[in-house]
């Protein structure tokens, strides 16, 4: 029998996907690993089959991308340009959608593991926290995991500030924040709220928090009880432009006069979202940017080098919905 | 030396793929294939290794996705359905935004053969025709190649009639069809000018085609074109939900009522598309059958059985833009 990569992982003490990544270069591997299957190599004289290696070093030219939801604009172009990145790098892009699948997303982790996929990126709410290591190639976007898996944002707090600030500037007195909390996950979409209520607080303005556990079963429902119940508020800062416009849209529908007696803003700033008026005020992630980089984070992070969390600038775009 | 699969291949007079494809029982060959790949497995006495093989079979159980562009709500909510009926069915999925990058496809095309991936779903308009041959496990949507590669679409002459009908039945007497042609590639999409203009031709009504080359440089242009220089035209018909969002808008601009002076049909009816008013009236694809559809027939074609191009039935969605 020729020496196949199994022995070469028996005698280094490895498993076969890790011998796999050093002999393909492929993945991260820590240096003293590395050394042992080198050895193991040279020892045994190992060459790898030809075939073998054609399906590793290029079936693993491969990344996954957990995305919660492709219904949602903000999540279709953040993927349109991860792909596009990817693709630029040699890299083709599996795509999960992992909303409240958590098996899905642990078998691709378990693809990792084995080295057939070479990393992953995960907009993602799925409790996966056990499932991986602080060493994996593994990016996040708009979460935080453990101490040293990196992640991408926009800086959904300053964000949060701006609102707040737009909507003082613009006259209104009585302002609120709408939006999502999640039990048992730290996500960074919560840091919108942060910065706008730390706003508030700091100029002494009356602000209301209305908040529904993540995910909102019937939104509709949960917008129009905002409207009737707090007929004073005459500014709001919303959670994504998604729900922004279905609240414009049902303010609109009980003749509340827009930006007159209610000024809205929103978060994300898809541009090409709808044609229709009114143009949503809103907080602009840069989409692009954002795509882009997560894509150079998990590249450097396959080939082992140190990486930290990027957090873009945000933008203000004026709609219609503010003065 | 250990026998390998190349010499499997070598022997019986195929490609390292195709053997592979035999013993790992995926992706397609014929029986002659078969049967010759299976004689000399026999002969040479080979025992498939057990990394290789598993990278085989399970990287194997991928399907690629083109797609023309993620920006536009109904592919990606045809994608999000074609990922979650491929995951039932054990396949992953590779996501490859093809709009205008033809070397993409012909790379996982590539990947087809090498037997990389089990099939590839196409909603692309690339020229591909001769790189792909009609026994390949490949399924199109909304698009024809050769005569074996089977599809999936809507009822698009179908569509192209209702639309006639219902602006002729709410009171229209002079009506136009606004869209895209191509001068290369048949697509399904153009049978709604067809059924459009075969329904007008019918009932003896007065009727214009407003088109100009797929893609459209400068929509907004396009349309404001159409409204100044057609003020006559009392009923329209657009290709697509987000063009005739866009007339929607800039009708509203120019004080056009809607729909007392103009009436306006889309095609897609994606329904979360946007929750301002007017609510579109639209003919309806029923994306998430037709996502279940496509890989159902793929599904059969990797197995190597046949398959007839499937067409769904639209449905009318009565709106604001309509009487």
């Amino acid at each position: 029998m020729a020496i196949t990569i199994k022995d070469v992982a028996k005698l280094a003490g490895v498993g076969i996907g890790t011998a796999s990544r050093v002999i393909n270069k492929s993945g991260y591997v820590s240096d003293a690993t590395e050394k042992k299957v080198l050895e193991a190599v040279e020892k045994l004289g190992y060459v790898p089959n030809e075939t073998a290696r054609a399906f590793v070093s290029q079936n693993n030219k491969m990344v996954a991308l957990f995305l919660p939801s492709i219904h949602h604009a903000f999540f279709s172009e953040l993927a349109f340009f991860i792909e596009d990145e990817l693709d630029k790098n040699g890299y083709k892009m599996m795509l999960c959608n992992s909303d409240g699948h958590l098996e899905k997303e642990l078998s691709y982790i378990s693809m990792l593991k084995q080295n057939k996929v070479s990393g992953i990126i995960g907009i993602s709410y799925n409790p996966i926290e056990n499932e991986i290591s602080d060493s994996m190639p593994i990016v996040l976007v708009d979460r935080h995991i453990g101490k040293n898996i990196p992640y991408v944002s926009s800086d959904n707090y300053g964000g949060g500030k701006l609102a707040f600030q737009l909507l003082k500037d613009t006259g209104c007195s009585n302002v609120a924040f709408i939006g999502t909390y999640s039990k048992d996950l730290y996500t960074e979409v919560e840091k919108r709220r942060k910065g706008f209520e730390d706003a508030a607080k700091e100029s002494g303005t009356k602000y209301t928090l209305y908040i529904e556990e993540d995910p909102i079963k019937d939104e509709v429902t949960f917008l129009s009880k905002f409207l009737s119940n707090y007929p004073n508020v005459d500014g709001v800062f919303v959670e994504n432009d998604m729900m922004a416009l279905n609240l414009v849209q049902l303010a609109l529908e009980k003749n509340i006069n827009i930006p007159k007696e209610l000024s809205i803003i929103g978060y994300d700033g898809i541009q090409t979202f709808s044609p229709l008026r009114p143009r949503l005020t809103s907080v602009r992630q840069p989409v692009e940017l954002m795509g882009r980089s997560v894509v150079e984070l998990l590249l450097k992070r396959i080939k082992g080098d140190p990486v930290s969390p990027v957090i873009h600038p945000v933008e203000f775009i004026k709609g219609d919905t503010t003065y």
